[in-house]
């Protein structure tokens, strides 16, 4: 069986460990600077995997995006990565679709219940999250977060270091650019500059509807 | 092949009873003021069922929530199931995903397409209706409806006998209350009170675009 | 091997053709005024088609619909069909999820991960796009377009040649007439009247928030 390492411990490691194990790995070590749900397999961070990697098939990037900080984090994990040229095989989850012709670089992950239509394009170590769908011929760059429920259209292309965020929408074949952050539920009905930010409208709290829905 | 009583009979009772049949159960009866689509098996109401319990291996509650009156409506059926201690197992449609580590208390039904992340734990029947996504470590509570495709972040805590509606998202971490009713489309982006209710803003009518899209 | 012959040569022809291959039929030509993606299998439009016709053994409706121009273009490729008898079986995805009972008329498209719900009714040619949600009940008229991640409620209706952005909803029970558009990312709380347009409220932009979110 072969070994993976994960760098990163969080709830998205656990995430990417379950998908890896159900592709046949065996999780075998955790490297982070906070060893969270994985400390009975925590060996360090990244000195330490450097000067174990020779005991891995292949490592996974385990750190989520949720914000632009997080997105850094990444790409400078990332550039680390390719530079030691570490091993890091996509991970697609057995009940995510990947259709005819849709094209995975190294690194990505592809969640459960997610769909990545035919001859899509995900660039390296993008994240492909729970039930996520990429349209036809779709082009998304490397290091791009689409969030669990988003769509991208088909034709559409997002720029490398994007967060697209959970049940947000980018309509077919518009072009979103580098660095963008597009908030929870919004919709990019046109192009998006690089490094541009959508926020969502706030819902409407109801003040004569805040009594208790059923008697204590 | 063990066999299962319906509490209901409306739409909802039709779904459940399809997932009680692809997990081997025989339908053997329902229960319900009004017998709705299952009159050929309609057999009374809840002290009719009390006085035939011991013809089942099981019952499931299948009133749907749609509004705060229908959640108090299953609010107080299931203290009367569980005042009788009739078995209620999950019920887990083949189609959807429950994650390594994930925890369904008895009742829970979880419909086709739903993905249960790893080690979310969900409390007494609770819905996870088709397509939900329930994050990794959420804890949602008991008697919560999670309406079709909504979002539930990793982390994020969803209080006993509240509403998600359809599309809806609580976002990562964010704790929302006891008999919350979150509107269709609605976003938690922050903590909701218990009690709370939030609603969506309204969409555009295009008024000039009503001509019919096509000739008669 | 059965045969098949698009109409339509673009991305949505690829996804049609895709699962049309997963269902065990042959993709042998395409028909369209533009070959698009079909180059190597095109051999004209309509006329050509009907000359030829006997070499098929179905046919399916590949133009999608994202505007009243498109659902319009479908709508006189839909009578041209049924005109000719041209013979068009649905066309389910084996990653989809039909359930029991539920009626899907000649022509229909039902995309990978889409759900359709016990007892709900597809009209003839309309699209269950990837993800979509039709509901208990629901009756979805011909030429309809729901597109990806939408859902309609339990025991909904939806008129002919209508058009359901992605990720919008129409609620449980509520009616929507024949020739609306409703936007993406929109609601259908209360009933829609034939022609109807509804359009999402635009998000904020956030200015302050433009900056590159990584350094170059």
């Amino acid at each position: 069986m072969p070994t993976l390492a994960l760098i990163g411990g969080g709830g998205f490691a656990k995430e990417v460990a379950e998908v890896a194990r159900l592709n046949g790995y065996e999780v075998a070590a955790c490297y982070a600077e906070n060893a969270g749900y994985f400390g009975h397999i925590h060996r360090g961070y990244l000195d330490d995997l450097l000067a174990e990697r020779d005991g891995y098939d292949a490592v996974a990037l385990c750190v989520g995006a949720t914000s632009r900080r997080s997105v850094q984090v990444r790409r400078e994990l990332i550039a680390w990565l390719v530079r030691h040229a570490l091993p890091a095989p996509p991970l697609v989850s057995p009940r995510a679709i990947c259709a005819e012709g849709a094209r995975l670089a190294p690194g990505v992950f592809v969640g459960h219940g997610a769909v990545v239509a035919v001859d899509a394009v995900v660039g390296g170590f993008s994240v492909i999250n729970v039930s996520a769908m990429i349209g036809h011929d779709a082009v998304v760059g490397a290091n791009v977060t689409v969030a669990p429920g988003a769509f991208i259209g088909g034709g559409a292309s997002v720029g490398d270091d994007t967060l697209i965020g959970p049940l947000s929408m980018v309509m077919q074949g518009v072009r979103v650019g580098r660095e963008v952050v597009l908030g929870a539920g919004c919709t990019a009905l046109r192009p998006l500059k690089d490094g541009a930010s959508v926020w969502p409208r706030l819902d409407r709290p109801v003040k004569d509807m805040t009594a208790p829905a059923v008697p204590a």
